[in-house]
């Protein structure tokens, strides 16, 4: 374990710089919190105005403390932090925790003073968590480093979650809502401002660490999408789920997570491409963040998801609530196969319809065991779900008895439960015994919608370089010349001016004006179509010339811009820009008003393979038609496929943030696409 | 109060027929209940077979009962229940609540068991409830007179709530996470099958309870719309709200819910429009449901609600989640306004930012109440929400003061708090004093969407009745003459035969084949469209009349119609159905594959008034661009409202099952629709 790792995830010598000797102050409170929970590493409160700070010895500085220190919490006020900053570096401490506030989330004088904080702990060689740190919490070796309250509680289940929170009041609701599950985490770590430590960085840093199964992130932003993206690949390859919960859903939340924390928002949609990407499952409740890790924990993701699962319950209601929600997700209740019938039959439980209605029987443990055991052995679902009714919550140990012995028994599927009534009993058992288990059935079709859509991390494309130089300031011209280096030729010729005709034109032609400064060539009069012939080519770029001149007398014209007139079955909408979070993405969409209206595109990281590309644009339902529903003429996906991997691969031309073709148009199968505009902005 | 009210919502002597005297099984668990519970009424268990049953006075028979009796459980084995019901006649009882099951649930021998049953039961004059009723539940009487297992529980509080549900598992699992949160009922009644006394018809007794605040419905399916549609209307005049969760919102749980009980399924959206159009609160969560009814009972549906919160917290993080699920359901999270910044500066408190963020003041009832006082005066929200952090655990009293207070204090709209950590004790209290509390960031979403989704029920719009004769067998033109007679008229001409042709036709026109069995008539060669001439248009006929009697034989041919070619802005589908559950529907789409990719409609109950058609226009975002927007050219939507309005009209024409225009036609602003296609189907 690096020094960065072991002052982070278990530190056994820790300075609380600025510890208050008033118990009923919130600087006194990480001591109070540590001995409480029963640290038994080296403290040293640092503090010049005492003697002792809470009956232990007190230092006047850093420098005062004797022998080694992993880490150093400074529970300074704002103006404080830097300028202790050189003391921790003197004594070798690598890593420093801030709980100030006052900082990047504090406009732009806090940006300021956040980013001298930041220079001078590079300086120094000091790494930072936070500022706005609540702290670091290690429960295996009782080490609760923090000024939440949840610490208030008597006592927390120790286990193996991790889970990195950029909201430290976040990092106390779910430590306490875990340990009322019966859920134990090892450490919970508050990352605040992010100045230095990213949660992304953190991650990694879990992944090797031998008391985790899982590690669950909070977050507000993505910072480091580059960290957390190899941390996830390194924790497919050691087989440790991340799970995460990501605010900024809604522009509303997207605002405010973002004004929280002094960060530029990426787009959600931007965030579930990214997670998906790299192999980190997405809940969308708050409460399925506890409840998923059960169910991924020992688990890959699964090759080729049937999005099936098989119901068992002994509540009829209960169990259409389940089959209710999981269907609003996407996921389809089966009804058992013929192995699964032989099974239950053999059992004499009832095997007919969609749910299994065991009633009475579901409250003999040997018949649910028997019961998850032949769904369990249908090959056409990827879960076996109980639905318990009202023993969950007057004989709980009966009631999970079943479970318990099923998944004992190591069956071919994973077993989950969802407790119809209040079962708090009930819910703890299957919490404690790492049964997934779930309290509402939206949360239980959110957990297993998140393991269905879960998939190993994408292979890494390679962003091979491109020998491409683009101008300054590009203009039409120049954004499909970049499209031609990518491999996505465009027919066009370039005129100089009215009089330079091009050879070999196939007329009726469209003519463009060209300009970096026009975003808008229509509505300065730089469009005309259809042009029948050289002589009518020749007069309408005079008229355009003179048009764009009077209309955009400030733009700089740089030519004009002469295609063929093309006619395809459809359109579609390509582009290329960089989530100021999860970086280069690329974008296909149907193209025209109606898809605009319904927001009909799919999103991936850039850049993309060719089976990617085929995904995105089975994913728009704009596109639908063209691939011969109900009888439709088939257009050339295979096309546009090629053409979403070329514009992806501008994700290796760094100077490009953001480049489109609108549209493109798409041909009958086997004739191609066409770009009909096309544009580039240069970073 | 009426007889069934009374024997149905506050029975004071029980026959409990088929009652056990071995309390180990299910038979035997109403008589436990009721005494446990403390039931003071006069219960006559009968049971021929013993003198006493579980220490009280058996009965040989429902004749030998001493005296008046209001209620008959019947406890009996499904094939004993129809047998039983002349003594229950002879014996005056008005309601026989029927446990067994094996009825309309059991396929279709089930079903006529069940048909038999009713037919028995109207001719003796005894209403029913169920067959496969749990069955009912006064606490205020403290009369449990049902066998949920719920009722294990040692003691249950007694409330205000009133919940109606067609699954008798769900009332206990309901009751039960209830009672954890401090939420009372009056009375909890198991419907079950249905095959008499429905959901619906029992809430309009609710309605004129005194002990009732408010209405909960479980429902699978909605059955006796008209009485639901009548109570809903009369508990809007009593100011009591009714909150219904329904399944249904999937294809698998809509399929669940009606195998469950024999109903036939109706559409999730008719569904949908139905409670909206009632006055009804529709939560789509099952822990809404319990948290919904504080924010409704004592208020009325905001007649101009502005989708907009102020939100106070004292944890970012926390706050921020509440924030984002509020936006996903389209819900704004407002800074405060000019006058609520003056009540927060005043209090001392901040005042900056989309949400108000007090963290240590939070802890102070003063603070806190004074927060929601200043939130509360801002006239642009609909609500003041305060978002509690980790004193909702460790120091509830302290967390709960303030908002108490402010709810005491009455202020101009309601305040309500979801608490974000694991605080059960806190939770009770808010919900012991009836302030509404949420636990999750997603209920608390679903909640106030649900409130601000709230309106009063729909004006009745007068469904005049249509002096129109349709054919048996309708072709295309006696739909054109039907839409005619309901207002909407179409410019078509009818031809016999090639021959046959009219006069004063404004060419080019198109020509179709009229049958009432040919519903696809394109692909029969039976449609032409610019027909230049009188000349071509006969010999268009003579040969569409061989085309289509040789492609489609045995089709009865009725003549053809002509109609004017006509080409407008953009094309609709509008539509009439009856929803088995729900009645008549009217629908409105935007026309072309587009919007049948993406469902894009407006539903709702017909018929409907002017205001109502323009609300449904609204909705579809296919017509959006014919609103003027991005300067598109601008369509006659006032003339489509008006189209909706007259197919909205055949509600009133009981004889027409489904009717439909696809396309219609929109002109620009002030030119009109025109009927392309219509077709109706006789019920």
């Amino acid at each position: 374990m690096t020094a960065l790792a072991s002052a982070l995830l278990n530190p056994r010598r820790i300075a609380l710089v600025g510890a208050s000797a008033d118990p009923a102050r919130l600087t006194a409170r990480a001591q109070i919190y540590l001995r409480k929970h029963g640290f038994d590493g080296a403290l040293y409160p640092v503090n010049p105005r005492a003697a002792t700070v809470l009956g232990e010895t007190s230092y006047a500085s850093i420098a005062d403390i004797p022998g080694p220190v992993d880490l150093a919490y400074l529970l300074l006020g704002t103006e404080h932090v830097e300028g202790v900053i050189a003391d921790v570096a003197a004594k070798g401490i690598p890593v420093a925790a801030i709980l100030a506030d006052g900082f990047a989330e504090a406009g732009p004088e806090g940006q300021a003073r956040q980013a001298r904080l930041l220079a001078t702990a590079r300086a120094a060689g000091v790494r930072i968590l936070g500022p706005n740190s609540m702290g670091l919490i290690n429960l295996n070796s009782r080490t609760a480093c923090s000024v939440n309250a949840a610490l208030e509680a008597e006592s927390l289940p120790a286990g193996r979650l991790a889970l990195v929170s950029q909201s430290g009041s976040m990092l106390g609701a779910i430590m306490a809502r875990g340990a009322a599950r019966g859920l134990g985490f090892s450490h919970l770590i508050s990352t605040g401002n992010e100045a230095d430590l990213t949660a992304s960085e953190i991650a990694g840093l879990l992944v090797d660490d031998p008391q985790v199964d899982a590690i669950l992130l909070f977050l507000e932003a993505i910072r480091r999408a580059d960290l957390l993206a190899e941390a996830a690949r390194r924790a497919h390859a050691a087989g440790k789920p991340i799970i995460a919960y990501k605010l900024g859903r809604s522009a509303f939340g997207a605002e405010l997570a973002n004004s929280h924390t002094g960060a530029l928002a990426g787009s959600d949609a931007a965030a579930d491409a990214f997670f998906r990407a790299h192999g980190i499952a997405r809940v969308t409740m708050i409460e399925a963040l506890l409840e998923a890790p059960a169910l991924f924990i020992g688990r890959r993701p699964l090759a080729a998801p049937k999005r099936a699962v098989s119901v068992m319950t002994t509540t009829g209601g209960g169990g259409a609530m389940a089959v209710d929600a999981l269907g609003v997700a996407g996921i389809e209740t089966r009804a058992p196969n013929e192995t699964a019938v032989e099974g239950l039959k053999a059992a004499g439980l009832p095997h007919h319809g969609r749910m299994i209605d065991v009633t009475l029987a579901g409250t003999r443990a040997d018949k649910v065991q028997a019961a998850l055991s032949a769904l369990a052995s249908d090959p056409d679902t990827d879960l076996a779900l109980s639905v318990i009714g009202s023993s969950a919550q007057f004989r709980p140990h009966d009631a999970v008895a079943g479970i318990l012995g099923a998944a004992r028994a190591g069956l071919a599927k994973p077993v989950a439960a969802f407790l119809v009534p209040q079962a708090d009993v009930s819910l703890r058992m299957l919490g404690e015994a790492g049964i997934p288990a779930f309290r509402t059935p939206e949360s239980c079709a959110d957990v297993i919608r998140a393991f269905l859509d879960w998939r190993a991390p994408a292979p890494v494309q390679e962003a091979s370089a491109i020998p491409h130089a683009l101008p300054v300031r590009p203009d039409e011209a120049d954004a499909r010349r970049l499209f031609a280096a990518l491999g996505l030729e465009s027919g066009f010729a370039v005129m100089a001016g009215p009089a330079d005709l091009p050879e070999g034109l196939r007329f009726p032609v469209a003519l463009k004006i060209l300009s970096p400064d026009l975003a808008h060539k229509t509505e300065v009069g730089g469009v005309a179509l259809g042009i029948p012939d050289a002589a009518a080519l020749r007069a309408e770029a005079e008229a355009m010339a003179a048009r764009v001149a009077s209309r955009a007398p400030g733009a700089r014209i740089t030519g004009f811009l002469v295609q063929p007139m093309a006619k395809g079955l459809a359109e579609a909408i390509l582009g290329f820009r960089r989530d100021p979070e999860t970086g280069p993405m690329v974008l296909v969409g149907a193209g025209g008003v109606m898809a605009e209206l319904h927001r009909d595109t799919a999103l991936r990281c850039a850049p993309v393979g060719i089976e990617q590309a085929r995904a995105m644009i089975a994913e728009v339902k704009g596109l639908l038609p063209l691939s011969g529903w109900r009888g439709l003429p088939r257009g050339d996906l295979e096309a546009l496929a090629r053409a979403i991997v070329a514009a992806s691969r501008l994700a290796a031309l760094p100077e490009v943030a953001e480049a489109e073709i609108n549209p493109l148009i798409i041909h009958a199968e086997g004739q191609g696409v066409t770009v009909a505009d096309a544009w580039v902005v240069r970073a």
